[in-house]
């Protein structure tokens, strides 16, 4: 059994000993490989276009947090997700920022400061503010727990409504009922055939009135053109994107110099190439053990 | 006995019901004033010039969190500051949201979205980056639980050292080992004899190199010409400030628009007004039972 990488030659340097150390066979690049009955495991962005070629191939590894970019697997081949803890917490991290940023109208005061106006508005308390979280998984109860500390008030929904402490949890069919107090939406869903274009002018009409939208998950939830009418309705405030439809955002699109928006180019996280390796190994661990493997992806559900 | 209240209808319109309901008898401006012996109790954001007029005048409550702006009190006249939990709080949130926006490197981010410019840079960690917070008092303590939480690695400096849980607190001497473990240091000071232009080209060069600055205390701590030649000299990488010398900052001074630097105008944080109405209640009932006033100066320390 052996692992063959591929992902970049700086990556390789630090997984490349880590999976020595653990004994481990690690080939990197499919140049290197002699012989393609030996490869069991696969780390990849996206996979080689002939799968096939590994008849023993048992799981592939995508580098990124989501998978909704990859291909469906051939029969047999599990498909697994990097789960590391650093990405959780930047994302996390980001979301917090980005949450205080709308709610304490960053954006207002940003245009200000080119125009060196010295003007308050009224100071919001979070106490009060209602923040609604879609997708209240591994980020979203992570960002959950540090908005709900700093007093906002936090419900989450997703699929199952599956409880997570201190919130309260809306279900698949609980919708709307969870829009209508989202005074600050955050989009941490993954993107399945389900949840793309779920952030679209339907669903942001069912938010308060001049609700604000925070967005780190994935550019194709969101419906850019809504979002521009929904802004200049005075249906949303303002809003913060670190993912958008197409990405890299062409430069002349007009969310750049939108006063209300605030785009970062997709860095709310990205993946220690140690944490990486260390969930690889663990990886292929249990999957030597026939256990459940970390970050294993529902093919049918889609994440 | 009397209150005496020198702030805004708004805010009188709230804090009289409260008082009445207290059975406290509460005078709104002077000319309302019809035995100046009556008055025991004055609120204001700065006293008349003639506080000598109130014979039996006991306590003046300043409204805001800071009294730097106060002059000395009379001879048996103790001040005292405003304390609302809500204070804190904005602040707190305030100074979080900076701490982020300079450890994700949102100068950048915003300065690359005005040119249309998708280019992301390395994503740091909280964990491993080292936060420093001059002032551990009310709100400096509320600060590092919420950034200790968020895996930064928190010190504090304060002038007696008294400890703050889970994070170490340098005292006024150790402030140059605090200072060597700063990479982004955030300033919660009063406004004293002693710390006045703290924040200057000395102290600058003793952060680590390439240091962020979030500044929430007072304007008159920080030199704006040592910070403007530290960012050019790369000593510090950004700022962000909610209080600048002068205030307001004139609309043509350099540091609005330099794009290292990110400003608010004094917003940090506003007093609710019946929050404010119930810790001058608290005053007043403390006064009445020569109990410690809440928020009670030391005019000889300055705050
Ligand atoms: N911007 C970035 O740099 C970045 C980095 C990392 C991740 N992300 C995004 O964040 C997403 C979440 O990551 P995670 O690790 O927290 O994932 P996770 O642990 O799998 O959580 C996903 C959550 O979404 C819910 N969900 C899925 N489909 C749903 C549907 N159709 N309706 C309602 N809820 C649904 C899930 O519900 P159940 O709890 O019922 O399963 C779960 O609560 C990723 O998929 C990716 O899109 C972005
Ligand atoms: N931007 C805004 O809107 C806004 C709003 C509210 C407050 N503020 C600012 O925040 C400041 C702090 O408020 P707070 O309620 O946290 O005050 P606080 O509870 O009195 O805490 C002050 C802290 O500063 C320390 N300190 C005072 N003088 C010092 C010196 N010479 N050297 C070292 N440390 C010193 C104190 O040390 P000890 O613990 O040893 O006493 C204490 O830890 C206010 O004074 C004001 O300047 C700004």
């Amino acid at each position: 059994m052996a692992f063959l990488f591929l992902s970049t030659p700086e990556r390789a340097a630090v997984w490349g000993p880590m999976f020595e150390d653990a004994g481990e066979r690690f080939i990197v690049g499919e140049d290197a490989v002699t012989d393609p009955a030996e490869i069991t495991h696969l780390m990849c962005w996206l996979p080689p276009k002939d799968l096939g070629r590994y008849p023993n191939l048992k799981v592939v590894i995508g580098s990124g947090a989501g998978v909704d970019h990859m291909p469906k697997m051939p029969e047999g081949v599990t498909l697994v997700r990097t789960l590391a803890p650093g990405i959780d917490e930047m994302v996390r991290d980001w979301v917090v920022m980005a949450t205080l940023m709308l709610h304490r109208n960053m954006p207002t005061y940003v245009q200000q400061a080119r125009a060196g106006q010295w003007q308050s508005h009224a100071v919001p308390r979070a106490r009060g503010t209602r923040v609604g979280i879609m997708g209240t998984g591994r980020i979203g109860a992570l960002a959950a727990r540090t908005l709900a500390d700093m007093e906002f008030d936090v419900v989450g929904w997703s699929r199952s409504g599956r409880p997570v402490e201190g919130i309260q949890v809306f279900a698949s069919d609980g919708l709307d009922d969870f829009l209508a107090q989202a005074d600050i939406l955050i989009c941490l869903l993954p993107l399945t055939d389900e949840t793309r274009g779920i952030l679209n002018e339907t669903l942001f009409a069912k938010l308060p009135h001049g609700a604000r939208l925070v967005h780190a998950g994935r550019g194709a939830h969101l419906d850019m053109d809504a979002l521009k009418q929904a802004l200049d309705d005075g249906v949303l405030t303002s809003a913060m994107l670190d993912v958008t439809a197409p990405e890299p955002l062409p430069e002349n699109h007009w969310a750049w110099r939108d006063p209300r928006v605030f785009i970062t180019p997709h860095i709310a996280a990205n993946t220690d190439a140690a944490e990486g390796a260390r969930h690889a190994l663990a990886v292929v661990r249990a999957s030597r053990e026939n256990a459940e493997l970390p970050g294993q992806v529902d093919q049918n559900r889609g994440y």
